[in-house]
């Protein structure tokens, strides 16, 4: 094919009328007759035992339609995700409970459920049931969670629910033949998604007696495990999904929609719940902190020798999908450096805390930070320059990573986007102020896009020609609002030489749609993004041969454009893409085609070392910041920051731009702001004026280069942005304050009192 | 695979339970907030010329939304139906008008709409609108429409809109050279299908500004209509089918959709409307009333040897699918009978009577009337047994149809239906009363099943087997009422060794289902059977791959009973579905198949002399009955029917049990009851107490004798019964009051009047 028609410019999305006209509605902007609110009782302690609960004068209430304990829930335990057995973890006892039963694990559990006619009702009968707690001592310390004779959390003999590691070369040796080692501690503390639409849903029970639900959801192959919970077939729940007012991995757990699957379920009525403000910080999943104690040799010229990383995380009351970003973390232990000798150990233990999980870069911000500012201290005391000190180590193409092994036989943006990252900073900002102080830093990494390969991955979707030279596409996607309903119109749109305003997308029904699969893991541009190809380039061969046929030429001296399909050596010579379609109509062609990807398969059989490929590709980056840190506040205010990614192929450029800045300034408010905090397992910051998030006045310029490789698994090889974009942030950020003001940062946030209390120690 | 476990028994309908309990939804049980109510200002006249439409009043009254004309319908001329060019016609002018523009063309005609708060204001409006109307003479008998000078109904030069013929032998030597020739005309009139559910239903505009079509239809592939009335993109306008409340072809056409389209898309409401019994009467399809004269000569020991027929049909108004009904007629002229010379010709044309279009049998039952009024008179000159004169006379196996030469190389139940259709009447009913007179009548009868093969006609169906064992299915087939969705879900049933209750089917959405093609020309069980069996074998035939690896056997030796796969040979050898289920979810063996049926395809060069191959197959059959006929009131009473036909394989007997009784009555009603009346062109019994239609006091004992030779073409060797059930009662009547009183009636309904008359005239 010719040149791009419509991929790789920037495009308004498909959703963006519908979103700036407030038309498109929300999961919390339905409504059914009849609907009830559901509301949820939540525990008051982290750590308890519930001696009894007693709902008696909550039910007597009037208005009130269901009060339901753990013994109303059929299967309260939760041992699958979609369907799918995700047995990775160590002591695996269930991912989560419905409701706690005999013992809360962390403060928020929810504890019971209401379903009333108003609101006030449901709140009202919320304080008319009676628990009586037992509280109980609780853990809150990872470290002290792991040692032995610790308060258990769950029902386990150990709070250790996942243990991962990889290695190569000699690590003993390396540290002994390294001319210099540096050897330290990273923390990185709990991040909330932050988003704008708080978890939110409605269910309601159709004329066959299946359960629908309405949910803002990551992941509409949930409906499986809510049907578990119930104890239905899997295809007595349908799960329809919305566009997801923000998600960040927030949405990618069940939210609300076991509460109102079991409510409406018991009542035979709609219901209604949209979690408030609180309950969305301190109930739902977080980014989970990780204590990286790292060390870190090297040559007198710069090249890494050795690295050995020891990296626990803290998975809060239940494992959730602790064991997989665990897991994640641990190859990324060593970011996208070449090193002879390795040894990374990761550990994920429950606590009392609240409850952690996916959050975007999965895994990978956490580690990020500790290599990224070690590798900043060694160029410093190397005197390197930070540049250099990335030419000299990162990998290149047809180079392994040094945690597993996985080699990379496609473009690796390095040194590329280190250099062009730092340089695009420009000449450094003069400080007129004696107390500004200006700091540079840079960071790199990688962040992979695609689910583990010992999974089976798959995506579908639908593409139709209509007769009258519409398209029709149909997609289980989730849109995230990351615009990935756009992007595949996109795709069509390019293959079939239709324009925009002709192709009608259907999204996010598991009952009516070909599934998709989640929109996690950077995956969808890669997964479904192909799928669409692949179908669209179908129909589209459909119509090149029957165009070949009408024009007398060879079909592969045709393209599609503007609705014509024309001879790419001669454009006076063509036919009107419905022409074409009529042929095809008249001679029984069909002009629609569903289609599968399927990502590649490789098992990793032991997961305590894991060697080889562990994920479908990388995406490679740099991102370079500059600050100025008042020494008299400690105040950090961020001039600029520069975002440099191997995207492969920007397909909208203005969505993958749109991320790379979305996502510097999400790893910004990381780095910065984000603090979600507990005391002894009671969160403290459980509303926007306490969790603080980057406002648009903390917002610096963001510079965002994309470096088009088009090496990557994606259509037209584009590799994923959305995670990657938020990953190296902080590490950048650390950086370049102590650049500034000579001090490191080695927990986040990057507060005023750490720097004021550094800057007085030194 | 060994004896079938499910197929072949009777089992309860999928939404028997939805029924019964009334939870179910029809078109007009839906209600959207801000709704409007629909209303049609129809024509007083059958034939005017519009002079001039003032709707100022009526837009003026408060709650009045919309009031359109002619002039605000962007195409308001509909030349294709759902999508596809129909020009099988003469003289092709357009099928149908939405609104009427200078002139109308038959009583109630629609001339405009109104969109209100309440039906109320809606009904005012209607009244306030001024319509000038300049009366014209008008046409209301076909015939005479047919001469020269005649009154022109539309805008061609000719009323007539459809002219067909097939011949075969040379006729007038075979009249020749006939030992015994009769020549009559049968008359049959205007037939209304008389559905409980008035048509219905509701239009909406979503958040991406798709119009939402909400209907009770036989034909959701009208999306593509409806969006060419509005000049948008096909894949702008989406139906969603309800479960039909009975259609018999009545919902074979648009009916309220163009309407409450054009209201929701100058209103941006939602919009329901639903016809009153009047307008269903008045301003809906009717059975084509034929004028058919026919000639037809056989030899002195009964065999037939000449035919000639001319068939006049009238399409009333407007084309719609006047043409396709005429041609059907036509194939189906001589009926089931071997014939060496035979001359058929068809006329449909325009008058300014209520248009006709499908019904029940389509073109079938009227010829069927005259064809088997004659075989009877024949059997009686020329002394022979009717089932006798049948023996000697109707094709069997390997023999070729008169009228096209189509040549059947399956089973021919002939001469064992009329065999045993006459047999099973048993000892005659001996008369205790003098007036009361006793007689029984023989009728047989072909019927095509699948739309003409000079059509591409396709269907797909999707199954899925859920990771619990679950099934889901997804298929874009209107479920008629007849059981569509319920045989779906049976076959997947069968191939997958699943119980009914674990399958949910979701159907007729032409955004979300792949298309299955209309439920009409008695092609469900057929087309959608076949796809659905092909997909669900596709995924059985991974089942029994994977299972044969666990039970080390051979796949042949397979077979899946009660969710165990089991051998054959030892059935104490057996793994349980839900293992092999989880053993193929760990190997990444997709559980899923969307599969696409296509018919034969054969052209059919000259319309006006059919040859070959017209339909995909055809059901064969007979049915009998005896009547006791009063000689003093002329009513007949009937006493018993029995109807036997071959339907290849009974998949769901109670279904088709249901099917041919329920023919059964409806074509009793034809004979009997059913006389829509105009006046030039003035309907007359526009309510069922001047329509009648039998009754449960008017319903006789019905036998039902299934042959299930296997030989059909649908799945399990399956053929179509909805139509052929009903399609030959009316001769089998009209044999059996001449059986009992000695008169012929030639034209229907079979009224007591026609009988003393004719008794007089005797």
């Amino acid at each position: 094919m010719s040149k791009h028609k419509i991929v790789g410019k920037p495009i308004p999305r498909y959703d963006a009328r519908a979103k700036v006209t407030g038309s498109l509605k929300y999961a919390d902007d339905f409504t059914l007759p009849g609907m009830l609110y559901g509301k949820v009782l939540r525990s008051i302690y982290p750590a308890a035992k519930i001696l009894s609960i007693d709902t008696t004068e909550a039910k007597k209430l009037k208005g009130v339609k269901a009060v339901l304990t753990a013994k109303d829930v059929p299967n309260n335990e939760t041992v699958t995700r979609f369907g799918q057995s995700t047995e990775v973890g160590k002591g695996f006892e269930g991912l989560y409970r419905v409701l706690a039963d005999k013992k809360v694990r962390f403060m928020g559990e929810a504890v019971a459920l209401v379903a009333a006619e108003t609101e006030e009702i449901a709140e009202q009968a919320l304080d008319l049931i009676k628990v009586d707690y037992e509280p109980l001592p609780g853990v809150f310390d990872p470290e002290e969670a792991m040692k032995p004779g610790a308060y258990l959390v769950g029902e386990s003999d150990t709070n250790i629910i996942g243990e991962f590691g990889c290695s190569q070369g000699d690590v003993e040796k390396g540290f002994a033949e390294s001319d210099i080692i540096i050897e330290d501690t990273y923390r990185v503390t709990f991040q909330d998604h932050a988003f704008m639409e708080p978890e939110s849903g409605i269910s309601w029970i159709d004329d066959y007696g299946v359960l629908n639900i309405r949910v803002s959801s990551q992941v509409i192959e949930h409906f499986r495990d809510v049907a578990d919970v119930l104890g239905i077939p899997h295809n007595k729940v349908r799960y329809i999904g919305t566009i997801i007012g923000g998600g960040f991995g927030g949405k990618e757990d069940i939210t609300v929609e076991s509460y109102i699957a079991l409510l409406t379920w018991y009542t035979k009525k709609p219901v209604r719940l949209v979690y408030n403000r609180d309950e969305t910080f301190m109930c739902h999943s977080k980014r989970h902190p990780f204590v990286m104690k790292y060390k870190v040799g090297a040559k007198k010229d710069g090249k890494l020798f050795a690295l050995e990383a020891e990296l626990i995380g803290d998975s809060g009351g239940y494992p959730y999908l602790s064991a997989w970003v665990t897991l994640y973390a641990t190859v990324n232990a060593a970011g996208p450096y070449v090193i002879p000798n390795v040894r990374v150990k990761a550990d994920v233990v429950l606590t009392n805390n609240t409850f952690t999980s996916a959050n975007r870069g999965f895994g990978a911000p956490q580690p990020n930070v500790a290599y990224e500012s070690i590798m900043d201290e060694l160029s410093r005391k190397l005197n390197i320059d930070p540049v250099e000190m990335r030419r000299i180590n990162c990998i290149t193409t047809g180079g392994a990573l040094s945690t597993t092994g996985q080699v990379f036989n496609t473009y690796v943006a390095f040194p590329e986007a280190a250099e062009k990252a730092w340089e695009a900073l420009g000449e450094p900002t003069e400080s007129k102020d004696d107390n500004i102080k200006i700091g540079r830093g840079l960071a790199v990494g990688l962040m992979s896009y695609g689910r583990m390969t010992f999974l089976h991955d798959t995506s579908r979707c639908y593409v139709k020609l209509e007769s009258d030279g519409s398209v029709l596409i149909r997609s289980g996607i989730p849109d995230l609002g990351a615009g990935q309903i756009s992007l595949l119109c996109q795709i069509v749109a390019e293959e079939l030489g239709v324009p925009m305003s002709k192709i009608r997308i259907y999204h996010s029904d598991t009952a009516l749609t070909p599934l998709a699969g989640t929109t996690t893991a950077t995956r969808q541009c890669y997964m479904s993004g192909n799928a669409t190809l692949k179908a669209a380039r179908e129909v589209r061969g459909r119509i090149l041969k029957k165009a070949a046929e009408i024009l007398n030429v060879n079909e592969g001296n045709l393209d599609i454009v503007d609705e014509n399909v024309v001879v790419t050596y001669d454009p006076s010579q063509y036919v009107s893409l419905n022409k074409v379609v009529k042929a095809c109509d008249s001679a029984g062609i069909e002009l629609f085609c569903e289609a599968q990807f399927n990502a590649p398969f490789t098992p990793v059989p032991d997961l305590s070392n894991i060697r080889g490929t562990t994920h479908p590709d990388f995406t490679f980056g740099a991102q370079s910041a500059e600050v100025a840190v008042d020494i008299e506040t400690g105040q950090v205010k961020v001039k600029k920051i520069v975002t440099c990614y191997d995207v492969g192929k920007a397909i909208n450029k203005a969505a993958v731009e749109g991320q790379m800045e979305g996502g510097s300034i999400y790893g910004m408010g990381y780095a910065l702001y984000e603090d979600y905090q507990l005391e002894k397992g009671v969160p403290k910051t459980v509303s926007f004026a306490e969790y603080r998030i980057p406002s648009s006045l903390d917002v610096p310029e963001v510079e965002t280069i994309l470096i088009e490789s088009g090496g990557g698994l994606g259509p037209y090889g584009a590799k994923g942005i959305g995670e990657p974009a938020c990953s190296i942030i902080a590490p950048a950020l650390i950086n370049a304050v102590y650049d500034a003001v000579g001090v490191r940062i080695k927990s986040l946030p990057i507060t005023p009192d750490k720097i004021l209390k550094a800057l007085k120690e030194k």
